[in-house]
């Protein structure tokens, strides 16, 4: 199954390539993110229905079989050595680092609660930095999702479950 | 701070300890889950104000400083080696014998999207077996949360960026 | 071993997609719990001889040779690659984290035993919650099984042993 | 918590150690298996009621604090760098390289299933072998334990999430 | 020397914590992030001495010790268990399950190099989302920094060893 | 080399499942015990000569070229996954949490030495338990070999050494 | 992906080969470093437009298809097993033991900052100890990168965000 | 338990430092190995009754509670990071990367066997090499074991079990 | 690169097979030890110019093309899991726990160094135990290096930098 | 042992830091490379005992008692998580990603070989780049040390052996 995901994914990769266009074109045409287009290349994300047109659009390579597959939810996964690329490995390296700080802000600005990594946004954007070099812009934008109180009464599929 | 987490999580054990009832009459007298219960007396979740008087009521070893003290957010974690423990580790080997399965299931009932562990109920029931022998019923309650579709104009953060 | 596993685990995906059935449909029509079938079909579990005729009858692609494979018992394996699925990786997240909470509720309401994981049903549900949003139900119904106390006149291979 | 846990278990060995009796002979006094004798001296099992006044008798060192604490269901552990003392590290090569067999024969021998760990007893033997000279007999008795075929009519829990 | 640098920042969060203040405020009032003045509190981050007034001005319980503690420079490290905590597993699963697309982009925009996590802004935004609810950004921003070509005549270092 | 062990396996396997016997079987024919039949046929041990004979008489398909491969010895190993496997898991978990108990009481009835795991005997046996069930019962029988003591006079590789 | 990347390797290794030159010679005439030329060779750095031709003189087996692959940005990777080879475990060994020292010296020299693996030159070079001996030089040269202190004022992407 | 063992190991070390003599002139008076000598002082050996008085004797400064203490069978441990001392690592470096090599010697030599590590000896001597230069011998000196064929005739405790 | 190594250490190892042959003799006919004998044949070791002819003498069956392919200096490795080999995870178990023993002898005897494991002899010997029985002797004899003191005045290196 | 290594390094941290002394001129006042001095008062080098009195010079607050400590042969090792620290992890970066290329120019320009990490010596400096910025030099200049042929005749110890 795996396989076949890699297989897909380097099938899209061509068709991009041949359509010469970058991931930013292809998200302006499709009003996706940039990230969120490159997700959707390497089957990492699935292609609504609603979209799979424009995406055609943008990239007229794309078969229907292509399509087809894209549309199936996907199984999520990285090759775990990916950590040794130094991009990625300098987005860990903040994570981890900051991770407690950021934990605590979300705490104090919004409560018990996480930022949701599902409901979620995420873009790369250029920007000149006040020395006027080029800088890269990471946003992450997620739902803000608060630890339940479980409260029994809440919780449908328990009283079901003592209903008898 | 993880010591501190430790040594007041030690006090409440003594509080329930010393009050003899089990986490299933405090859910009970409280009506929160029993496995919540659990989670506040270990300092794995945050006691909200409206339950502290109840919980005060059913535990009334509990201080003030102690009320305070699990009305922070805490620091959600676990020793690796838990997954020693008997019971602990036939949970896990249930989650990840079966975890391709049940995530097939919510794709096929639900759509592309996870149960979330954040708003979510956890509960531990005994019921009767057809044999007449006692089980163990674990329920995980979790709201679906579909994968967002990352679109430029839903994103607020990003126009912002761009709205310059 | 494992290779044939997996290559006929992939058979099976291909009968049950040939089929347009979903699990839950399946599930229905056999008498199975949805997980199970699932589980069948990725030979995590062994087919039972009065099963095979109506698992037949619900995906009639099922060759004698397909149902042959599926009722040996299994080598039980994952990918440990898997926790990395945002669903998996969030199920997994709640045993640990709610782990010695189930197992300190298990003490109190049966006593010093565990939840089997072979003795074991598990399903997926769909259910409404509070706020009228769908909530996955995962249930786990497992044996309880106690630790049992080792008595030298209970352990009938040792007495064997000793009694020459 | 698993603090505690060693120092009773220390205060326990020097009870034993103090009582100048070997595990055999505590094991023979009070009918238990010498393996299950040790394991309550570390806390790696629960004292039964009706064992503990035996156990007194063949250690008269045991306070009633200890015997208390001795019939707390306990959190099951152990040292992860355990599996370097050669005794151990054997018994686990042994188990590793021979675990593909074992579960076939028991496959063949018994069906789709395994030895509990939980209803389980274990016990050391000293023999003579072929040649005279001493042999360490170790015997694993479990319960075998069939892989439940999931069928829906047989989940009491989910007959009752779905009896609405 | 580890240990002193948890005692320091423990000291410093009780300065924090006497303050009444949050990250943000204290953000606001020396003109830092928020998310640089918490990893500031838990020595994360050198204080600067041109800063070191603002800051002593915001958080007025900080003593000149504390103050000296601050300006050295920290050995930067994380406890490897905080992974457990689920803000901050999310924030890595965001990380590695994006990462080869987020590189790519930073490909086709910048050319081949990476984003620093050194020259590096980060900070924590509280917006509201299209459907009114509250969201949880987090923004990135470090300087492009290209692999650069090693030619020799640039290897100020290597003309120097050649050179005799 | 390793993958000619597992071609060589398989055909083995294929010898087994042709003749419709079981390790019991087998073993019984052979006078081996049933788990060193099933290491035979996995190539976890090495044939002897003297019992080459016997084994192609009980499986007849046995070729001269496999006998052949069956008598070299074999690199022992196995896949560390299979520590997933229920079975397997169950035998480790034992090994572990009982291991320290073992060890004291081998050194108790024996002196400071281990069970060999090379001048070693292990074999499943069914039998039935005193509530009339199934029971698995696996025994290590396994040489003592004590500790040395390092005398440099037994020593015969350093006298040499030092006789010059 | 990573598959073609080792396969373009390999090509490029058969051309240097075939072309009988060194890396150092390579380097010599192209103006690279020694393990830059070789960092080229094996896909872990991007050929600039500018070097191409001079590297095609040095190497005349480069097909244009070549350099062309040469020139697209590499994933950056490696075997974790490298870190058995003698030659490389001791520069490792050099790195994690000295590490703290080399931090601690860069602190007092430049600041609070680190060494550049990005803007960074890498060479080998051959020297006669003081005893006449052959020594290796391994130099690495990166650009001194002080952590930046993290102003709002100077965080281009924060004042948009908040420039609503 | 671990404690208390390397606070037993740090007075050993003390009277070794207090008799100013060398493992290797202790190892002469008592006709023990140098490393087995370093052994005992270090609590990874079992000091044998015999040899007490001798070791008394070249250590005026053992008490006869630290020779109590000696006489006991201890648990024999490392901490995994000893890999990292150069000395240790480059013997592991041997042991793997000859480690195929010497089994197969073995093989050849002896048979189907291992050397044990039980029935062991091991020193280490000063010897000058062909350049006239100080060398270190380290010897492994262990009994050949067979690997046992596994027949149920000579399988003493199967005999019994089978013997109803 | 690695697969090549590997199919050309299988060729070898078929022309060693075909001569008839044991390590052992190979060794005494060419003047190699038996080990390194070995690791030439699974190309963990160059062959040198000199010793070749010596070689195909003893091998008839080596082709040119292998004498030209075993003269590379190999990337010395081995797969992790050779520890599962009973034979070497003794050695491993022996160098782990006597380590510190060892290197303090090393230290006693020599002074703060090492033994090399590059300048260094292996061999596997075959000797009589005082009782009779067969014994393996492995012998690791590696120059002593000292840890330089690192003399600014001895750094050929360094001076050649500051030497501006 | 390892704490006291520890305490010692802590005290010798403090003499540096009321002499006010920066590693580089205490380094110029004893003649030692700036490293060394950093890894001697980390205890991770021995202090020689003609170096002795210029460190005690350079240093007027080290006690004898310390100047005795530091004498004597490290157990050299570091905090495995030390790869945290961005400086570490950049040079451990470079190694792992160069680290082939850095063998294959050694193996071009020596021969099968390596650097010594043992006759080593290391150093940092400051030099300006060709744009002018600071630059941290690293340098690892190390012996280069061939892998010997093992040929029997020179393997001093296995002669002995042999010659009985």
């Amino acid at each position: 199954m795996e396989e076949s995901k890699s297989s897909v994914a380097s099938q899209l990769m061509s068709v991009k390539r041949i359509s010469g266009k970058s991931y930013g074109q292809i998200a302006e045409e499709t009003g996706l993110t940039n990230v969120y287009v490159a997700q959707l290349l390497r089957r990492q994300a699935q292609l609504k229905a609603d979209t799979a047109p424009k995406l055609q659009a943008a990239l007229p390579g794309l078969t229907d079989g292509l399509l087809q597959e894209m549309m199936k939810p996907p199984l999520r996964s990285y090759d775990p050595n990916l950590i040794q690329e130094p991009t990625v490995y300098r987005l860990n390296e903040a994570v981890m680092h900051f991770g407690e700080s950021i934990k605590e802000i979300i705490n104090e600005e919004f409560g018990d609660g996480i930022m949701s990594a599902i409901d979620f946004y995420c873009s790369v954007d250029k920007v000149k930095g006040v020395d006027g070099k080029d800088r890269v812009v990471l946003t992450f934008d997620g739902k803000y999702l608060p630890h339940t109180e479980q409260k029994s009464e809440h919780m449908v599929s328990r009283l079901r479950l003592q209903g008898d």
